[in-house]
């Protein structure tokens, strides 16, 4: 009775200094340094890179400035109270901070220095230390051995690689800081946004659970992310889990999955990895979504934030050319996904814009044709088949970037004409992805496309810009998988209406 | 006894055609046309873009000219001989061509239009009556229903698509032109080049044997790709391949693997797609690399275009962050890679580099050390390891634009200072992936790089130059699945000495 009212005591605490931790009005770098090697001058150019909306100070004895912000000798004079310090200094050192930290009124600390417990029985004894040096000013920590937080409403990127996180409903916790960070980083090349990061390092304090709370919680986010090697709490994560994802779907990335892949684990983050099928029961009892592969993380996240949910298994395949259509139809076949049989009246209507040697059946094969107007006009008529419930279109995104148009041009070329060509097959691939996300929205059901490129070069800048509101793969297999994903996300909300 | 006579007469003549095909001196565009939405004028478009270096002739009644070379009214009006003719007119006018092709000397006709056997039972019969009415002129086909061909050492792009094909070693027949284009494009991107491919379509007459026997004689090809829905000639492609994949691997995909795929396939190119496990079997029993996903088509041919076979199934990893190198290491373990222990001289060498937190093991865990010095020698120390015969290196490759530093940069960073830092990275990032390719030559062992881009962006020319050198990958999965595919590759001929 008594370990539960304390426990929903420290709880209540816990999910104040989340919010604190991810909404700092003000806050310091601790050992910021005037040194372009070390991590306390490359994460206070970080923060400042990522215009944080709020204040920051820059701290060393040693003073100086950095991108013209002068460095504060000490907290104390800084003569304001802050909510969030980050603690750049060695790992001997982070211990004494806390008491000054503290005399400013700091809630949290992040602590991003490594040599704790993931490297040896010292570095534990150290880290032990340090949590109860905090506790006593009561302060809150997270990491140690972290890489940091971002935090998309106060477009602050508190991390030590150089990365700009895209804005957007994706909260993540991630076990690495490197895996963390680079995905946030491919996100931003692929248009995907987050809401929050954490990199939650050692947990010494706060931990997966606490993060995971907050998410579940704060209103800039729809989808949450976890790449976990192990959980501190696991009966705790998988209370919050049964209940969070019936709100808001919860992806999850389970590394350590093999006796030599957990003892890897265990000095990188210190995790207890745990037995697979412990944690397969878990994922499954928690109603949270596996991704299988390291791509699976951002691709099922994306989906998820974009995407409508599909009411039955029924998928129509829209094909510039036949081979694409004939492996995606094998991919859904294989995922239970069903490829039904064109209706009469889209036949009728596809038929009116395909020459007549057209495959007449799903997928529909476009027979290579080059009037992108036709494309546009099938995938209409296919997507608003009450028979599908999703669509995979595959070929016509990024058509021009594909084909090389903005590479190199030979001299024998007349330059008017290729110009000409290269602005139809932009616009016109432009057009189509405005279609796509046009019909995504009117019709409710997911669209996915598959084209070559993962990123648009020069050439249509207008998909560019719609790249970050319509889902795009480079292969037919990850948009299959996604297919498969938001079918299976869409039944188990119907399992447990 | 006749008809094996016959038999080989003909496929003696089927080699001279081919060596023809992908090597002609003069050629001619039947159906060049002025109209920019004309297969004839896009077609007649891509062989100058790609500077043919033979003679191309342009043919239409019409006349006129495209990009400055004229259009002759016959064949005839050519008055030199050709070796090869593209025919971009309709179905039903493709048989009234062989004679004027004939009469000019010409050896073979690609037949790129549609509305054949593909597509009703007309289209049977007139395919029929085309390849009777070639053969009658000993004329050979391509086709039809072909999206072209490309040759590297003639820079030939005779192909619909505008597509830019890097030259290189990889010889690809396609039973998909969209799909078979498509890889080339994304092959230009990647840095992945190719010294054929042919895009077989309906094959009425030449078909995927006579390609697979010019591949294998081809002395610009030392790797061998197949997008296959159907074979015409099974066995003969089987004996073909237990020879050819003692000397070049032969890559292949299998589409058209469910029911509901093989009917897709038959009214794509009117291919019998077989059952799945006819083509298991003779895809093992000729030795041939099975290709799982889309995407192991050219991850699979880039590395044995590119890396030296392993001795054995142990891999050292060498990771960025920890997160990286446990999902690795459970990748490995899954695979039947053996991710060995560092030896004990390795941890003394590696020691001497990085803090003294380091893991001390394999995976090696750069711990998120800033200097890419470091970085170079461990994957020196770790590679030259006599325990490993293949290395994965995670996170350092791209690590410029994986953190966004091309981005745009805020008003408020010195820009002095992030230009020294951009420029650090770049240099640093460059010399890694140099030493990535000087480690993979002198040791001959594969080393296999993992960075979140796909393609290079403004920074680090360096590395994009030498992208088309080292194989990169955008996640552990794949780098993982080419290293197991190289260990079974390096086994096969092993056991066949």
């Amino acid at each position: 009775m008594r370990s539960n009212r304390r426990e929903a005591e420290l709880a209540a605490k816990s999910s104040d200094v989340t919010r604190t931790l991810f909404n700092p009005r003000r806050m310091a770098v601790v050992g910021a340094s005037t040194n372009l090697g070390k991590w306390g001058h490359i994460v206070a150019t970080n923060i400042i890179r990522g215009s944080y909306s709020g204040e920051l100070f820059l701290i060393n004895p040693s003073g100086g400035e950095i991108h013209g912000i002068p460095i504060h000798r000490s907290l104390d004079e800084i003569g304001k109270d802050i909510d969030l310090a980050m603690v750049t200094i060695p790992a001997q050192q982070v211990e004494q901070v806390f008491e000054d930290c503290s005399r400013v009124g700091a809630k949290v600390v992040i602590a991003i220095s490594g040599g704790f417990s993931e490297s040896s029985s010292e570095g534990r004894a150290l880290e032990e230390r340090m949590i109860r040096a905090a506790a006593t000013h009561g302060i809150r920590v997270v990491g140690p051995n972290t890489m940091g937080i971002y935090s998309a409403p106060l477009s602050l990127s508190a991390l030590m690689p150089p990365v700009l996180p895209q804005p957007g409903h994706i909260a993540f916790a991630a076990q690495s800081g490197n895996l963390g960070t680079q995905l946030l980083g491919w996100g931003s090349y692929r248009g995907i946004g987050f809401s929050r990061f954490v990199c939650v390092g050692n947990e010494s304090d706060l931990d997966f659970a606490d993060y995971l709370e907050y998410f579940a919680e704060d209103s800039e986010t729809t989808v949450i992310l976890l790449y976990v090697e192990g959980f501190k709490r696991p009966r705790r994560v998988l209370e919050l889990a049964e209940r969070i994802s019936l709100e808001k779907p919860i992806v999850i990335y389970k590394a350590g999955t093999t006796p030599v892949g957990q003892k890897a684990a265990a000095s990188h983050s210190a995790a207890m990895a745990g037995s697979a099928e412990i944690y397969g029961g878990m994922i499954r009892q928690g109603g949270m979504i596996r991704a299988e592969t390291t791509e699976e993380m951002l691709d099922f996240c994306d989906a998820l934030a974009k995407m409508p949910l599909p009411k039955s298994h029924s998928v129509g395949i829209l094909s510039w050319g036949g081979g694409w259509g004939v492996i995606a139809t094998d991919l859904c076949e294989r995922a239970g996904l069903d490829v039904l049989p064109l209706p009469g009246h889209a036949i009728e209507d596809i038929g009116r814009v395909l020459p007549d040697y057209w495959s007449k059946g799903n997928p529909v094969d476009m027979v290579g044709i080059v009037d992108l107007d036709a494309h546009t006009r099938c995938l209409e008529i296919l997507s608003s088949c009450a028979e599908y419930d999703s669509v995979i279109s595959l070929g016509t995104i990024n058509a021009a970037t594909a084909f090389g148009l903005a590479q190199r041009e030979s001299e024998k070329l007349d330059k008017k004409l290729i110009e000409a060509q290269r602005q139809y097959i932009e616009m016109k691939a432009s057009q189509f992805a405005r279609k796509v996300l046009d019909l995504t929205q009117s019709l409710q059901k997911p669209i996915l496309a598959v084209g070559m490129p993962e990123r648009e070069q020069d050439p249509a800048k207008g998909i560019e810009r719609l790249g970050s509101k319509i889902c795009t793969y480079t292969n037919p297999e990850r948009a299959v998988r996604v297919a498969e994903m938001l079918v299976h996300r869409a039944e188990y909300l119907r399992s447990r209406q």
